[in-house]
């Protein structure tokens, strides 16, 4: 494995299947509604400002990226999006949301974040009980036997 | 003239050419800090969830406007705003930035909204002065005779 120091492009890009957490309150949606596709959601990062949601536009005026390697971004995304809600859903796991983090490495656009219970969502399939941050975030108790049981059901499968 | 009952497509559109208002405290911007394109936002209409900013995504699960009706009302309000920004300007005013909205008559996108300095931002070219909504949102006194100056300036050029 390699590890590559980044220059990180300063967007959260949040991927959903589901309405949940922010998205739901904002627009006055019940979590767990099922989108009719993908929705994909930018943020700036930025601790002082609360992370505010931007759009393609702001990227553009703030310089964060520019409008070719937002396209890279946004597609990519969507293809782990893909690939992913498959690997859950194989293991009866709703992926509802995730966030990735991209950057720059000798000027080419390449995902530089990791994929967790920490930044996705996951529900369980039949009993939509949560697997993920909301745990703790929500304080619902139980965090480390669901990233336990999260763990188990996706190494169960690998192996 | 004729007015036409519109069925009105509940997403606000804003138009801006320089920060002002809420993007600049969004994005921590110096109010007046020219942007090198115009920036197009879109807010969901709902007093109960306070016109939550909302992307192309969230209007197409939402159903609030198709992906072609979303393509003619971006086209449609940059269009407006060319128009709008050299009418301002020849009038010694910078248009900061304007709200419209849209609806459908017979199934075709229309614009339903007036422009006034009630939906526009509009500052004094030379001073600064703002000459719109915000004398009153902000308590800055003279509102009357703000709007009677870009009254003036509007009609003086036409007759």
């Amino acid at each position: 494995m390699v590890v590559k120091r980044l220059q990180i492009i300063p967007v959260e890009v949040i991927v959903r299947n589901l309405a949940a957490g922010g998205m739901a309150k904002k627009l006055g949606l019940k979590e767990g509604t099922p989108l009719s596709k993908p929705v994909v959601e930018y943020c700036l990062k930025s601790d002082a400002l609360s992370d505010p949601m931007i759009n393609d536009d702001h990227i553009e005026v703030l310089e964060l990226a520019t409008k070719e390697e937002m396209k890279i971004i946004k597609d990519t995304a969507l293809k782990i999006n893909e690939v992913l809600k498959i690997f859950f859903r194989e293991r009866e796991l709703n992926l509802m949301d995730f966030k990735l983090e991209f950057g720059k490495f000798n000027g080419k656009v390449i995902l530089g974040d990791e994929i967790s219970p920490d930044t996705c969502r996951l529900w369980d399939i039949k009993t939509g009980e949560r697997l993920d941050k909301d745990r703790f975030r929500r304080d619902l108790g139980s965090v480390e036997e669901s990233y336990q049981e999260v763990l188990k059901r996706v190494t169960g499968m690998i192996n």
